[in-house]
Order: structure tokens, then sequence, then C-alpha cells
């Protein structure tokens, strides 16, 4: 099955030399790390070696700051509910925006039920946070803003720095959501100025279920998962060590090639852009045109409906996505897109396509190609679009 | 290195089978199982026929009701943790047991810091609870007890059942901790009778970060991790599919081979219980000494420090553990010892042998004599052994 995948952000593909890396972990079947003889030691150093490659790719100035866990879900719901935890004496009040990732949203709601208060800054058209407007949320009792890097569904990167120098002044701790950012655009934590940062390995070619989050030294937070004293006692857990390795070697990789990566990307995204320009009417393009992730184009196809789209695309063997795959079992309306002033009928007909290095010009003109079928065969049976062009006649 | 590793509850060595599933795996790059489209099915298969493994071995009445994980710390979180948030308007009082691992203890530390109580029932000179003690314990605000099936420093057995019958007349939740017993030995969590039960894949020759916690139909328990709307909207995070199939392949193995596995074991145990006591004086051997694990040992050597005794096998190439790896950095005398009567100085010179499917009688014979080589030596530089041999002269 020869599949073109539009679809890297549900999970990017592993790269050959992270495959390689885990299958030669498996092979020599590391023990657990924290055990006290040579065995033990071996293990440890292999832990080591990935912590430091993804201190490097972002640029932290500790790789003890460096926690890993079973991915961006954990990374995030550790960040937000360990500062909510552990600093409820400060206050329990938290700043975050309208278009974040469904782990940040449920995060808090769970914490709402807990007494928590949450304020939640709007977005403009192109999904940017006003980093005043967080400045205004931010109250006596507020101890954490939560604001993404990166959005998920329309690829718009926010002022991060700006934010950051806003809640250093306030002395509120801020974490930031890049699991869709790192290793996919220069991401510094020591630039952004951030305290707590996630991040996911299968956003840069390495394994599902391994991410880490970035904890500035000093930052009061609570583990999420308590028990051994592993990763600095911050997250308990026999290590996910063929996972973590795998992590490492993407990160190499993702911060020696991201120049390249990122000249391919924008290359493709702007095929694509213009080719739905060219051969679709009545579409909207969603995000920033610039500030925004290199590989991801979010379009809204008016009168029809996206999952229709996925599911004649995947007969011709094209893999796209209507939004996040996180919340593919969820039927509503995307919260981010009705945030950037979509109605609902055209955040149903939206398609999220994402791309990256195995990504061919052919695999775009093939897709633009069968899509512009798909959306007249679809637009023709639609009382939508035929009452739509009736009107405008 | 030709190492003899009698450390196999730190993580038992992966199967040869489940190295390949996992390899194959890592090959076939599967996508996100909850994408929509035929990549995304397929990934969805995948995961289903490793949950139906799972869910064989510990005789799950559903497949839904096994939630995975990123192994036996995050169970015994989930567990516990979203029980008390999810319960709290029935009571804040939680029954435990007084030799329970440190996730458990741990995270009932940090429920302790949000108003929580506890009460954590005594054991026997062999580590056995008392199940009428944890019938005392109940209150009327009581709504979580969760107690052990097996004990990671002893191999201890606990009534699992009886406790069940009393959970159950008093409306009480039950956890059951079975992390070093799933895979090793019988567990059936409709015999059992218990509503939540936590395993981990690299306790029964699977990988290390995977693990699964049994949820019985009904359950009222929060998520611990928040967000997408995986695993039965119980744990959200793209899952760690590879390690995932490890684990099924694993649960398959375990399933099928654990009368041979166990008959081997038992001879083992025999053999090393047998040696020890034929070779050394003046030593404890500590559990059950039926109603155990039958493939671990514990054993207090007076008079020395376990560490020591490590230290001297290593640069033997022969692996062995003073305690739980999780509590390998925490320099304190292990609570479980000192709850069975042990006092701080013979918990300090305990060993904790746990061996399987790749340990051979040779193995063991040849641990025998090394380590009766060190005791000698290491008795006879201890002060503390000498004046003991005077005043018994």
């Amino acid at each position: 099955m020869n599949v073109i995948n539009l679809d890297y952000i549900a999970s990017y593909p592993l790269l050959p030399a992270v495959q390689q890396a885990m299958i030669d972990a498996i092979k020599e079947d590391y023990v657990n790390p924290s055990s006290q003889h040579q065995l033990g030691d071996k293990a440890a150093e292999v832990l080591a070696g990935a912590r430091d490659q993804v201190a490097l790719l972002v640029n932290a100035p500790s790789a003890k700051e460096i926690v890993f866990n079973s991915g961006g879900t954990e990374a995030v719901n550790h960040a937000i509910k360990g500062v909510a935890f552990a600093n409820a004496g400060t206050g329990k009040h938290i700043v975050t925006s309208n278009i974040e990732h469904n782990a940040v949203l449920r995060a808090l709601r769970t914490l709402k039920m807990m007494d928590y208060t949450v304020t939640s800054v709007p977005v403009d058209g192109y999904g940017r946070v006003n980093p005043e407007d967080v400045a205004r949320a931010i109250r006596e009792d507020t101890m954490l803003v939560t604001i993404m890097h990166s959005n998920n569904e329309i690829g718009t990167i926010q002022p991060i720095e700006e934010i950051a120098r806003i809640t250093r002044e306030r002395k509120v701790i801020f974490h930031c959501d890049a699991v869709d950012s790192v290793g996919v655009v220069p991401v510094d934590v020591q630039k952004l100025g951030v305290d707590l940062l996630s991040m996911a390995a299968n956003q840069f070619y390495g394994p599902s279920g391994v991410g880490a989050l970035y904890i500035r030294t000093g930052t009061r937070i609570w583990p999420l998962l308590d028990g051994g004293v592993q990763e600095n006692n911050k997250r308990a857990g026999t290590e996910n060590l063929i996972g973590i390795v795998g992590m490492g070697v993407a990160a190499e990789f993702a911060r020696r090639d991201m120049d390249s990566r990122t000249a391919h990307a924008k290359k493709l995204k702007e095929r694509l852009v213009k080719g739905l320009q060219e051969r679709i009417e009545d579409i909207f393009l969603n995000g920033h045109p610039e500030l925004a992730l290199p590989n991801l184009v979010s379009v809204s196809i008016q009168y029809i409906e996206g999952e229709g789209i996925v599911l004649m695309l995947d007969e011709e063997n094209i893999a796209v996505s209507t939004r996040s795959a996180c919340a593919a079992g969820a039927l509503q309306a995307s919260h981010v897109l009705l945030s950037i002033g979509r109605d609902f009928a055209d955040a149903q007909g939206t398609l999220v396509l994402t791309f990256g290095i195995f990504t061919t010009e052919a695999d775009i003109d093939r897709f633009l190609e069968v899509l512009e079928r798909v959306v007249a065969t679809l637009r023709s049976m639609s009382p939508l679009y035929l009452k739509a062009k009736r009107a405008a006649a």
C-alpha cells in the first residue's frame, strides 16, 4: 500500500536512523537505569546521552531540566497540574488562550472541578494571542499562564517571548505547550524565557509515546507520577529507554537538519497553497500567512464536509485529516476554527494538511489533482453549494 | 560482558519474540491509531490485538477495561489519584498497607497534602495483611482500599480475594497493585474481585515504560492524563504502539508458559534457598515460605552491608540488588523489612534475588560460590561480626 501521507502531525514517520537506534536498543536489551550494578550503569549512560541530545535541541541550560515522560499529553498535564497543585497556596487562577490543545483544555477542566478558576484570552483572525490580553488577565491570585507555541490545527505561532516578559515581571509561572513546534521550528527555552515547555518525539520523526517536559531549575512543581526517584525526582516510573533512545536521535537530527527541512517544507507549502487557490474556488486558508509552521496548511472548503473529503481521498490512498487526531473521536466543530471566526459550516469543511521530509512535489501535485476531483463530486451533491451558486447567478 | 542477572525484578529481559514483534512494529512504522484514514485503521487494529492479549492474561471480562499507559507507576497513580479525585464527594479516606511500593506510598503522600487521610494496616512477620485489619480500618468516609498483590522486596502474596469480599460488602473501591505478579503468577481479576488492577510489561519479559490499568466497568475514576479521547476516554495521549505491541506478545507468552516458567523458577528457588542455608551462617530468609513469588528470594545477611555485597558481586559479573531499583537513589532502610520486624542493621544487609527463564542452575551455583567468598571477606572486616562471634564463643 503506497499511501501519500499528508497527516504528519498525527505522528511523524520515523527517521531511518531513529528506527535503527531503537532496533539496536531492543537487541541490546538494557536493564533498569536505576539498578545498582554495571548493567544499570550502562543503561544510565544511554539515558544520559539522550537527555543531552534533547537538552541541546531546546537549548536548556542544564540537561537536568529535561524530564522524560510518555509524550506531549503527559508533559502538558504534568506542567499544568503539577504547578497548580504545588502553588495552590499562592492562588488558584490560571490564564490560557481559546485555541489550546485538548490536553491543556481538559487538564484545566479537571482543575476547574477542583476549585481553580481559568481565564481564557481570545485570538485574532489569524489565531494570534495579544500579549496585552494576557497582561490584563493576570490577577493577584494567578500562578500559571499556559499558552501554546504553535497551533496544531492552523499552525499559527504565538508571541511567546513577549508573553514571557510579562509573566516574569508579574512573577507568574509560564508553561508553553510547544509539542507541535519542537523539532520543527527553532525553540530555545532561554530565548523564549519560559519556565516550562512541553514536547513530544513523534512531532519530529521520533516514536510515539515518548516526550519530555523542560522544567526551569527552581520552578515549583509537583510530580504527576509519584513513586521512585527517577528523572531527578520529578517523574517516577521505569523509563521507556527504547523510546527515549529514539527521541534522542530524532532530536539530534532535528537540530542538524532544521534549516534544510524548513526550506523543503516551505517550497511544498507554497506549491500546495498556490495549487489550492488556483484549482478550487470558495476556500479559506486558516492561520497566519507567515508566523506559522512551515509544514502545515489548513484549508476550509466551503459547502462540503471534511469527513467526506477524508473518506474519498482515503480511497485514492491519500491520508489527510480534518483536525487533530486526538480529537478524532469527538464529533464537535473545532474550537480553534470557531475562535478565529470561522462559522460552524466552514469549520466542518476544513482539512489540516501536514507534510515533511518524505513528501515530494509529486505527492502535492497528485493530492491537488485528486482533491479537485473530490471537491467537484461532493459539491455536485451539496444542496448548500447549489443554492449558493444559484443565489450568485 | 557475560553477566549473571539475578535482578530480574528491576526489569525482566525481553523475550526474543517480544524483541522481534517490536522490531517489526518499528519497521512497519504505524501511524496514530486515532487517525481517520486507512493507515490509522491498521494501527488501531494492532492496538486492539494487543489489548485482547492483555485482557486474556488477567481474564478481564472485556478488553475495554484494559487501559494502556506508561507502566506500573502510572497505573498506580492513575488508580489511586483518579479514584480519590472522582470520589472526593463520598469521602476522603483511603486504606492501604505498610509494605506498599513507593508509587503507592508517594501517591498517597501527595493526596495527604490535599486533605485526604490514610490508614495503613500492619503486616505479620511474613509480610501478610490480615483482612480483618482492613475491615476494621474502613470508615464511613473510606472510598478506596489499595493493597498490593505481591511484594517486590520479599515476594509475599496477599489475601486479595478475602479483602475484595470485604470491600464489595462495604461498597469501597479496591485497587490492587499487581505489578510484580501479573505474568508471573496467575492473576484473574474476576476471581480476585478487584475493581482496579495495575500491571507493567517489564515484569513479564515485555518492554519497560509500558503498562496497563484494569478498570472494572462502572468504576468512578478520573483520567490522570487529560486530553484526547484515546483509551476509551480514560487515558489521553498518542499510544506507545511499539511498546504496546511488545506488551501484547509478552502477555500471550506469559499466559501460555506460566506453568513451565513457574516449575523452572521453583526448582531454582529451592536450590538457591538450600545453598544459602548450607553455605552461609547467620542469615534470615524474608517473606512467606509458600504464599510468595516463585522467582524471588530475599535474604538478610547479618553483620554486613548489602551495598558492599552488591559491589563485590558486580566485580564478579553478578547483578543483584539490595532492594527495589526504584528506591535505589533513596538511602533509607527498607520500610518493607522494618515492617516485618527486621531491625535496621539486618535490613541494610539484605539482598533481593530475582530470576527467571534465562537463569540456569549453573548461574545459581556460581552465585552461591561467589557469595560465600564475598560474605566471608566482608565479615572478616566487620567489627559487628567479630564482636558477635567473640560474645558467642
